[in-house]
């Protein structure tokens, strides 16, 4: 693989259960990627080591997932000025991902984290492309034709209701 | 002002309040942007023609502001293979902001929209200068040297906390 | 059938498990429909072309139902003046449906959405009929007997376990 | 004023602040109403006959609003075959309007009630219209009109910003 | 059985799997009582027609259940000055059940409903048995001894505990 | 005045702001009552003595009002096995009043208390006079009268409204 | 097994599944315990007993978890001033873990009790022995010990994933 | 004053309005502390230097405070194995405090943060003081005088209100 432009970080090893789903899209978009588990909690240095390090070594974006009381992503906003991407992830103990949610999203002002839907590791995915692909005029046409196919599978689910009826594709 | 590389937009001129916050940043980081009005359910057309043509008129990041059921942002999203940053605005009869958090968080997969916090529109600012930056060498320089000088306020404080004890800053 | 008079439509063909119950209630009703699948996120032109074509071909009202950070309802409200009602579909990723409740409810001044329960397929139904009801006097007549019958089930139910002590119908 | 086509209720005279947008919209579109104060807890039986009545008086649309535990939209609806429209009012002990959001909205199937955003009554005054619009080609035309109105205040708002900048209008 | 003392009533039999609670516990407290189904959206009048009458009949105290915009406690409290007592059921469709929860417990002022916690009809069972047993000696007793047989019960599981180690009753 | 009947408790004299209500509406009613402050976490011995010993010098109900973690209505109510009102007061640094509504209405099986509406103290009293009622035939007549009073005041306000215009009250 | 320095209680037998998890983790780090149930609301005279004679028997923390209108912690906070860990525990029928949660967080000012995670019991546990190993040297190590295991769990699994790709450990 | 135990820490100072009442009741209790301004998000590698250095530096306990996305004091708690105790503080933006609270609050397992109600500083500053005093025999001493105090405050209310009437002391 070509030297990767997103990294894909998680807080557990059980997130990627979920993060997979980021890996697989920037794969269908052939974007390169890297993939490893860094947790705020568990390894913080680890954490300040490869949020500062990652400009230089040529990451674009990078895509964080965590679960509960999610500190991955703000962290590492904290400690690059590259976009952060943050993934809520709903484990086990959650009170219903509200707080993987909001302690993703509500960050102060002057250190942004970009979050998608609770466990929406795809969409973050699309995004990390999408952020790329804004300069990046071949990989803008890649999306461009991922979002024709997205209409086209809508399309012909309609046909398929509206030319047999509804009952057929229960 | 050289050619804009931000769209900014929002659902309503009441919205301005928020964000004007995206604005006044993106001036302080040297990012070209331009500021309109347009809402996702007034001038449902006006948006479609918006955000097809983006990309073509040179457009890199949509930073889009709205409240209540807030679909301005999503659905630029769908019409865009341009990153799109989603910016909850607390609107006077909202419930409590949970629905213009929810309606611009919660997107299907296939369109992500990077949310931010509630009425943060100083943040879409710097998210947008970051995705632009991801790239462009010089921007991130400044985003560095932005993100030295929030450091730099704090660690003001702290001194003074420290020196002069915490009644003296009250 | 006859030229439908309610149009029933939807974000995505997994919702049809829920918003099937919205025809079967009109096929009780004797009320004509159409049912077909449109994405605001994936399909955006399509959309457009239904909701401001809806009007000329007859439909009455439109019943719209999605999941999530539900667009649908409120996108096709903003793009006729024909009577919407929109059902939130508690899917899969959903923060427990509020998302999508929120995201339909809450629209601004100036386009309402009718919204119904939680996966109220059914009462969407129901009030598409109460609609063209309200000047179509043998539909209104229908209507009454619907609800006498909803009455009776209740009654016959009573009656049984006043009779037989609860512990028989257990 | 003619014949009233749609009946304006509500729970206590204190929902009048906000209910009275409904009256004042109906007025702008020429739609005859009623209005008067019916409480679900305090005039029982009074709401009874009032929505019992309602369809012979020739009343095609009711409007109830009602705060807190609000019953008065579902209890109507439970007493008429007519399309009613309920409106959360955000009363001063509610819980964020949460309250009467959900005693109106949640509706058990069989007994639909087309429910619209918290303090929402301008929009539910649209409703109204719009409903007797979806056979009365007039109001039909008016409602269009209207639509369009919505659409050229933004234009005009965005028009402002574009050509003379957005400190302009602050 | 005895006259009965207290009404249990629920919105739908389908309630009967969470009310029958309160049944058995006023069996256990040797309290008389009556079970039946009453529906306020589907019976309205039938609903009138015994809260107006339960005081006449004997009735001291109303157990009434309910689920999603759960109207049957406080339309009931409406019509009687009985003490009402509303359960709110967590139903297929609710919203975790805070729809039931705010619809029975937020009553405008004038017009009270005894709320018990989520599913807590065994709960409702014991309220009414100590509203009666606030004048009637006998019953104060046989709950002050319900009330002990708690007690032991917890000091027994305590005292296996405290004996054998935790590791004993897993 | 007679020997009190209800006993009005609340966690700090500064909940007595809403909890005057109660005894207020006990005056109205002419139920003898006694009011003082008891604090579960300041004065928890002071708790477990009135609890205990309430039923003995003749009180037949008790209303207990606090806020934020309250567990003076469950606390008490676990010491007596008389009927105990809980009030959910809005405190300052409360989360919108949900703390105090949960820990009140929540309490498990075998404790119930009676619950009311965020600040509703008002209905406290009017539900502890309801209790005493439910076997008092005067006090049963009073809240008939009460009851009838709601009635005349909604009417004479739909009155006033038909007869002028809603205009006219604004 | 020396003399205990935590007590571990409960409201509940049923808490075990959850609670043993404080006992598990104690073990791991050689900090003695006791462990036993009581109840708030059915053991109140129990409650008030352990609580006021814990300190002099010598314990130093208490851990205490209960579910819904949890008053197990708060209650026992109010009688010692030994510091006291609350563990909210979902029940079965919790409103999502809400009500336990606020109910043991949202204390009055004086009476604080140290919350951890939704049956987050294995924290309470590790807080516990972080009380006491604040002034406990060679417990202080064990802690540091204990928490470089946790990093080093996470640096294999990382290392794992980075040597043999993600696929490899699904 | 002396070498401090407690070190009082929070991400703004801004959030001294709060956090000062720690400082304050830790000055009524006699026990020494530093405070200052720390940002996770602003200045992290401060907060690491500050985090792993405390315990050598003599501190015994450290009080964190933040709002919104509170990292801070889940932060520091991963970086040394003194307990932390972390005040969710109620900002400008928040989402009615439940973003601060659940950030906190929901720690992963292996890492607790000690977490008490929203703005509730001065009851984390007698926490610390509880943690110290477990083992400091003259601190416990202190803590039960001010338990002490806060029961005659609570009393003197109620012998006020008991001998001159409620109204005495509105």
């Amino acid at each position: 693989m070509s030297k990767p432009l997103v990294g894909i970080i998680m807080g557990s090893q059980s997130d990627l259960r979920i993060m997979k789903e980021a890996a697989e899209v920037l794969d269908e978009l052939a974007v390169s990627y890297e993939l490893t588990v860094i947790s705020a909690h568990r390894t913080p240095l680890r954490m300040v080591e490869y949020a500062t390090e990652a400009r230089n070594r040529g990451i674009q974006v990078i895509v964080a997932g965590a679960g509960g009381a999610a500190h991955l992503p703000g962290m590492v906003a904290s400690l690059t000025s590259l976009p952060v991407i943050g993934v809520p992830v709903k484990s086990s103990n959650s009170v219903d991902g509200w707080d993987s949610i909001l302690s993703i999203l509500q960050m102060p002002a002057g250190v942004p984290v970009a979050t998608v839907a609770l466990d929406g590791a795809r969409n973050a995915g699309i995004l990390a492309a999408q952020i790329i692909g804004a300069t990046d005029k071949a990989l803008g046409e890649r999306l461009d034709s991922f979002k024709k196919s997205l209409q086209t599978k809508v399309e012909a689910a309609a046909k398929s209701i509206e030319a047999n009826g509804w009952k057929s594709v229960l």
